[in-house]
């Protein structure tokens, strides 16, 4: 039995394994649990962060608008279910004009550090890298500087110092639809300054777990457990009709998670439900934040759906562990 | 209140708007009224064009065969809902075998102008060019050169000359799938020989309207108003697993018609449906008709789905302009 | 009427054409008959080879794991419809470590030679090339030397020798998604030299036969009947959205099988179901089995749809012989 | 003896054919005749047009500045050897501010009718199209309606009308290193308004020809002889290592220029000195202009080498008809 | 007059400008200085930096070696002309192994800051980034972190700290041949952890400077004028042959280096030699370093002919500042 | 010592290695040895093979026509050195008309097996694919069947039977410029069905040796030697201006020549001279074959140069055999 190292929540949203599931992650029923057209002016909501506030939930969403412009906004919810969306996007603050100055922001993630919650994002800077920001309400962001130098994506942090260092993940990237990317682990003392870059893991080239064989970057914030911390991440193989984006987990060393201790072969979960095969972008599982009760190891992964769609499934601390320790590359 | 300048048409195909639709555009709820094998060679019949004739309503319909082989037919209908498409294909007469040789045909539209109903469409002459032809009865085709040298695609007539010019919108192609693609208008007197071509609108790079990023093209016949000439056409994005066509709409100068005085930064209408989005093309809406009722101000819009079936949509002379102008780029 | 040259297999899976029907080929109307999830670790179960054994039939299938590994299992029915497939893929037996030595397989084919199953696939040594075995009770399997050097796919054999020579089509590619592929015909004394390499049939340019555009492939073994060998094979276009693999067949020349006598300008079957449209690729049939039965004529087909899961499909000698005649190139 | 329709120019420049030359062209033996920087911001000097004017010769050159910028500059000489470029690039008058405006211009030809010289040559309208402009003085330019949409390039006049009407050759392209291409002939009454566009040749696919497999070009303005028009053209093959761009000729009917009646599958100059072997773009010999002189059948012909600088290569009216006839595809 | 703000090198290598040379850069008479095979197993050497050191010079060098591995190696040298280059490359010490491990290593500038000397190069770790390190005395090398995540080339230090930050140009790429490419201005308080990426400059697009339109790199380390940071560049164009390198200047603000007061429209040196148009990789001109005179304003630009050989030319502060300011953008 | 298992050669072509030289190889002073137009239809006479007949030499010669048409000529020397070249290709006999079609043939290899002199080329059926043929005079040449599949290129037999079997190296390819490409052996009874297929060796990945990292293929005929058979090979690096060919060497196993007793690591020859960067295809040395001198283990070394002229290099065994247990990867 392992465990979670964080906060129980009891009342986070949660079905039972179905029986005769043989997969260890299984999705919501209701699902897609947010429609593409749910804000004002979307064309779609999918790759978005939640995390536990108050009484309830917030969440950072990318919402592709009607011009399908990129942004992200703020949604609330009592149940983690039912989401309320803000209809303007996120106003950031701070100390210089060029780097508040949007081109384009998208695939949020929240991560909260001491009393800060903190959004990492894709964002348009003559190239993609990563946006930074925090807020201590949801109300008020202050954007700090951008952590690299374009092409950057998926930038996601560690929810605590490590050694006295921030450590956020991201993968190097191109313009375009980049058609490789490898996950890194850089280090700062400020959330301003970063270094001490380190690789943590690759694609898979050929046979041995072809369907993350063209690219894979960091999904959720890491979860902590006493054997390390828990990352779960998405891969991509390219077929004659494009990218396939599946979800797999890895088990990082808990002070040096560039080191990885064990990683999945088998995929935790793939697209195959019509809501994540047919939509803007056919074919795509894409998580990016969890809730997790450190009672019962439970975990609520919240993933976009075929660049469209929002969909919620579940697993447990225990399912993924012995799953990807069984299953290990 | 606009208002469309030309004939009523009130037993043409309409459908209110549905309670609580937030769209310009809605679609037939008996969508797609056109199935892929409903002509007798057919693998999918899609991007057609529809005219009001008679008692009823004529077409000209893209099939393609079950080899694949493109090419365009005459169908009839009562009530422009259920089609009778001809079994042969159109046979052309004309002044020049070199031109009268057919090497492939598609994506036809239909322009009244006076007495005559001119045929655009691609035409293979060593590369897709724009063919031309009229008929007056819908049984003797009499084919005109080729307005352009390839490569050329969606070739659109004006329903009147203009300063006493025909006017035609283009789309100047490579000989592939065509990743760019700009809007032109060119002008002759004698639909014969062409000239002072003119730019019209680009697609729009980066974030601000991007549905329309990578290549567009003019849809159906331009409809008159008293505003200006109102274009409806389609927007093409490139996603990592491929196209995907979207519908804007465009308010044209009436005597400058390439001066664009609004254009939509938001689509219209986009591939959202299971027809639109599984076929042999998903993702695919592409106008290449309207019915319109200048008493009324309703437009009735056919459209190919995922390059397999045909559907009708329906909107409103107020609807666009109102929308167009609320979202101009 | 056309006779096939084989056995009687009366109890085979069958279904009659349903009425309305006007395509040569009909879906059996419970497919898919193989989900993607039947076998222990799969995570598709898709181009697969079926033949008739003992008192049921027995076939070899393609699994993908749900690593995206590749290799070949043997699955056993009753009834052709209902099917067990191994846990472990087939371990083959032979006298070189170099050859048997796996790198990835896939596609299998099994075809009966006198008293032994030979099986060929796409076998990874240095790039696809074609790997060979035999087997009498799929239980043992003995590989021989690849037949070819490397890039190769799609290797069938003819089910006798002909003209005292054992006879293999192909299709060289090279080592990605290949856009172009002919079939060819290899001959061979002993199953381990080939030459007097002969070609059958090439992709049809242009917009005569546009389905099969891309390349072609061979599909199960042929048929042998009174009027040549019947070819099914595949055949691929590319859209701007990806491939589309449909169906077509060919009457091969009985002593000279290089020699094509007719071959389907329109294709047999296409991807039109949303099994065959959705799915890991989307919109692919793909055959690699047939029954047939020699007194009524009637054929079964086993197809991969949408590389994920497998259906099956009826037709008779005399509805392909009439349709390749009708319809030849 | 063929003979020069045309004037007699007896002091054009001029070398007799070195003994022991086996080609049916050969080069000045001071090449190249204008060196890269010769004029005030040039970085090349090109592919450039020249005419007999006056008592002497005047051209139109391509210079391309420091900045890579592409312009069209006057300059003249009194031998056809030495010559005078002016430092500003041409300014064009005419009617419509949208089409005078510069984006580029390259790749001019000179070509006299009745008493004007027009000018053609790449012009950037949202793309490479074909710029018209005619002058009396090489002083003032009259600037007309591009002849065509984009993407087109190499277009060439005929000096006179043919059956009442202008002709000219192009080239449609796209909007890149085009690697495909053939010769169309378009026709006008009015120089304004094109159409009846008739196709004349394709480049040869295959090993039959491979030196013009990839693209085809018009050159210099065609000579009227007693058995046709007599065309030098360029084509191009691509190598692993890039484009190599070499010079052929045909013959065409005198009142259907589209048609091709003689054609030369050798081609009769490759870059093969180190003037045309290394510059800017290596492995180019790009003919642009000629003079001939009526009453001895001599061909001057003007070429850009390497896109680098300029060379002149001599030939007559018998060793091209010879060669073309004895060489024809 | 400009004033050089630095040290006075009253021997450093220098010829007079040449008569008739209208150029703000010409070549030594005696280039190249170090020819390919001038080192123990070198293939090529050509990217090199070099600084005045003790009584002569010392130098980093990129020598290629016969296997096409590419390394770093030191150099010395009496008068800047004549060179000794190690048999051995760098090695370097340091705190982590990760980090000292060598893929490849290429392209290196040498920044003296205050007194130490910074050595940064292309550093393979997972693909290109910029790595750091210092010397005093070009023997004992100390590796720092690498400065940033991949894929970067062209890391250029500032010569002094600006506002308490070192300072550090570099050009985000891909993993291949990268079509693309900004310049930025990274900034840092110790050398290891870096941030506040800023924008300096892009490729420009179209005609106006095409020279410099693929993409743009930093070259020598920037030299300090009373008007501000002169900083050498290369541009490069992609012709239908390849890529062409050459070179510009730009002017930078004192104080906020990313801003760019004066940058170059025409090149200020391009490759026109044999020894710059012929090797391995034909057309290219590459500065990496440069000596200067504060005392005559006399700059010696070092940089790789054809990646194979190394040449040096001149110019002078003069001559660059008044032609950038004649020549802007 | 090594010694060179074969007859001596005391007249062969030959000159000292230069004072000074410190590659393993050394040019002829007087390359070319061959032009470009010394036959009466060439462009180009590059890739060719030579051997000792009668009281000279002849060789089969790589010929591209001045239309760029690939074919092979048998030519005559007295010396090795000064080539008589028939104005004819060959005319081969055999026993199919389909396999005696010429598409095109080009890089011939010529290999005495007995009393047999067996050439074997790049051969067009359907693809490019190793055609075989026998002479013992070369004056009748009997063709055989193609060895392999398409595609294939560089087949090259060793000089007699191993084990019992003929065996061939090759390059599988695609139908392109192939960016890829390992060497096989494959095995024959009678040259004529061929199977027992081996890996040889791959392009080497990465910076350890990367003028051989995008393929490689066999040059001469193997020299069989007292410590294995000696190859000499090309290998291929892919810059950003294209391809460079460049020469290695290996020792095979003299039993199982696929496996590799050494394997350069440097290259032994490089392009480097102006015949061989400069002409059609800069940058390429491309080895055809050797004569050889068992006496003294000299040998003379035929190559390709830039795919233009004809050059000729020196070496000795020991040279080569030293080089590559030094070098080795």
């Amino acid at each position: 039995m392992s465990k979670i190292i964080g906060n129980n929540l009891p009342d986070m949203p949660w079905q039972e394994k179905p029986a005769g599931e043989h997969m260890p992650v299984w999705r919501y029923d209701q699902n897609p649990i947010i429609g593409r057209y749910e804000q004002k002016r979307s064309n779609s909501i999918f790759n978005s962060a939640v995390v536990p506030f108050e009484d309830g939930y917030v969440g950072v969403f990318r919402c592709d608008s009607r011009s399908i412009s990129m942004d992200i906004f703020v949604g609330r919810s009592k149940d983690g279910i039912h989401w309320e969306i803000e209809d303007e996007p996120i106003k950031f603050e701070g100390a210089d004009e060029e780097i508040l100055t949007r081109e384009y922001r998208y695939d949020p993630r929240v991560c909260k550090i001491d009393d800060k919650y903190y959004v990492t994002w894709c964002n348009g800077y003559h190239g993609p890298t990563i946006g930074v920001a925090y807020t201590y309400d949801f109300k008020k962001f202050v954007q700090l500087e951008n952590a690299f130098l374009p092409f950057n994506r998926n930038g996601v942090l560690f929810p605590r110092k490590i050694n006295g260092y921030y450590m956020m993940m991201s993968r190097p990237s191109d313009n375009g639809h980049t058609p490789f990317g490898d996950i890194f682990v850089s280090q700062s003392k400020d959330m301003e300054f970063w270094g001490r870059h380190r690789h943590m893991m690759s694609p898979v080239r050929g046979d041995e777990s072809a369907w993350q064989c063209t690219k894979i970057g960091a999904g959720p914030v890491p979860i902590e457990t006493d054997e390390g911390w828990l990352l779960i991440y998405h891969g991509v193989i390219t077929t004659c009709n494009g990218y396939v984006y599946r979800m797999g987990c890895a088990l990082l060393d808990i002070d040096e998670p560039w080191k990885v201790k064990y990683r999945t072969k088998d995929y935790i979960m793939a697209p195959i439900t019509q809501y994540e095969c047919m939509g803007d972008v056919p074919n795509v599982v894409f998580p990016c934040a969890t809730l997790s009760d450190a009672a019962t190891g439970r975990i609520t992964i919240y993933y976009g759906c075929a660049d469209t769609v929002t969909g919620m499934a579940f697993t447990t601390v225990d399912e993924l562990l012995n799953y990807v320790k069984e299953n290990s590359l």
